[in-house]
């Protein structure tokens, strides 16, 4: 455990050397020159967005993956972090500091600086700052148009369902992810049970399509963090327009309904308002389609009345937006 | 009081409307071509840097002139701002983020993105994008060489002081500072208990003296957040030098002076250890002189051997590194 500030940021930066570490220790961060640049920030907190006693390396390798996601979702390629540290006497700061810089080098992000404070909750906070590739468009949630597609950048309800088995005792321990009892017995179930503990534990942020969608002529994006349904509002309010969307792909996947049944809840409900999924959520002008290898899957189409609409079993009905509200909690719009 | 993220959002966009207020609301700020640029992030967390039932408003303002401080100290001039805030229930949202877009515009700063998240203890973590003025260089702590003279922006304990007087029960309510009853009496002590409190609550980043200095061919810079000797150490060790400090113009001031007597405290110590007062501290090759307007004072000079030491009364002795350490609390080194 570092005694001092000054100890543990010596320490850092010689642990990033050559990630960024030589940046470190001026009262600001100094980047090159270059650009244009993206800047996002978010928040991971104890009891909050994880359980106390989540080993700090998850929660700082969950901090990356969730912030990547939203450089993803504007099509920013990753450059620099900042990371702000508030926590408890006695935090593993590196366990965490570790973590997160070698995470950081996986993506090639420069962990250039950051602050430290002591509070009664661990909280984490991380800035990102990507850069535009040449030749890319900014994404942005305004620019779907009536009659464009709509698509995921992969399967949604994973990671809720996730969120459940940790609730239920599940988790991660010494790198292997431990299911709760009940649910170790059958096969089938277990290796469903291991795909959401891990989509919850440790999201895949989608930055590859995210640099694919910014070469595209008009694109708008969003990444699924706080639930389908409320995230697609979101796209649709910035863009003035609406959506309906398509029951069938987001229930197909047999080994999610037979976990989500389990669990006792809704496939398409975890579908619709899980959240955290941290896939991209976005619209192409047809016949422009994502290349096979992003495994999308189109979920509906754009249209022109404000509001979103849920078509299932030949039949259309309005769909209420579900999902986290930071604010409110599990918000229903 | 906002009931959902959304609407908060909404309505921080329409707030922050010319001020950076376009740029919300996509998963990360896109900033314009520009640059190089210097980032920063710091916190303010309810019980570690405020008492609880702290106006959102000071806390806004505050959070917003420490991170200034921090581009001042590299030479920066501040453009953009990303506020990640986690409160508890029943926090009093806009006057905090109302505040802070007025702070921001009074500093031309826009204020582009953020995160919003529940959490049991307020704390709020802005994150500064500053650009480097065209023919102005990065002030770094490390350019210190032998024979520079050692300058401070202003005055130093004047803070710490005011921390001791917030306390006892000083503050400031609606708009107007108030000090402990025990110090109300006396005309004198009065006012310079006023000058304490409001350098604690407001202090007042250094950027025109950061820009100067960035014009200067070579100087060393770091602002005094942590106490003028544990951060006059952090500048000498990146700079791989010592430092003697004089003694008489930092106890040079009798108002300070009877204020820090009257609280049972060493105005020296006070100057040396107390730590918040977010001015600068820094370096010129003689004979650069800061100009006369910037009210500096030179209180000693750069040598070569590592260490600190005091000079007073006719004699030198080592000199303790005091302040803030944020994983240890109250530090000496």
């Amino acid at each position: 455990v570092a005694r001092t500030e000054d100890e543990l940021i010596g320490w850092l930066r010689r642990r990033a050397s050559g990630a960024g570490g030589e940046r470190i220790g001026d009262d600001a961060a100094l980047l090159p020159a270059g650009g244009p640049w993206a800047l996002t920030t978010d928040t991971q907190i104890e009891g909050v967005h994880f359980l106390p006693g989540t080993d700090p390396r998850l929660v700082a390798r969950r901090l990356l993956a969730v912030n990547l996601s939203d450089l993803a979702a504007v099509g920013a390629e990753p450059r620099f972090a900042l990371a702000a540290l508030a926590t408890p006497a006695g935090f593993a700061h590196r366990r965490f500091l570790g973590a997160l810089v070698a995470a950081c080098r996986r993506h090639r992000v420069e962990l250039v600086g950051g602050d430290l404070a002591r509070s009664p909750v661990a909280t984490a906070v991380l800035t990102l700052a990507g850069v535009r590739p040449p030749g890319g468009r900014w994404l942005r949630r305004g620019a779907a148009r009536p009659g464009d597609a709509l698509w995921l950048g992969g399967d949604v309800g994973w990671a809720a369902a996730g969120l459940e088995l940790v609730r239920r005792g599940g988790g991660i321990e010494r790198g292997r992810l431990v299911l709760p009892p009940s649910l170790s017995g059958d096969r089938r179930l277990a290796a469903a049970a291991r795909r959401a503990l891990s989509r919850h534990l440790l999201p895949a942020p989608q930055l590859e399509l995210g640099a694919w969608l910014g070469r595209q002529r008009r694109a708008a994006a969003i990444d699924v963090s706080d639930g389908l349904s409320l995230d697609l509002g979101r796209l649709c309010r910035a863009s003035d327009v609406g959506a309906t969307v398509d029951a069938d792909p987001l229930a197909a996947d047999p080994a999610l309904a037979r976990l989500a049944r389990r669990l006792d809840r809704d496939p398409l409900a975890l579908a619709l308002g899980g959240g955290e999924d941290y896939v991209l959520l976005f619209t192409l002008a047809p016949p422009v389609e994502p290349p096979a290898h992003f495994a999308c899957r189109r979920i509906g189409v754009i249209d022109r009345g404000a509001g979103l609409r849920l078509s299932a079993d030949g039949s259309v009905r309005p769909l209420a937006q579900r999902g986290w509200d930071h604010l409110a909690g599990p918000a229903a719009g």
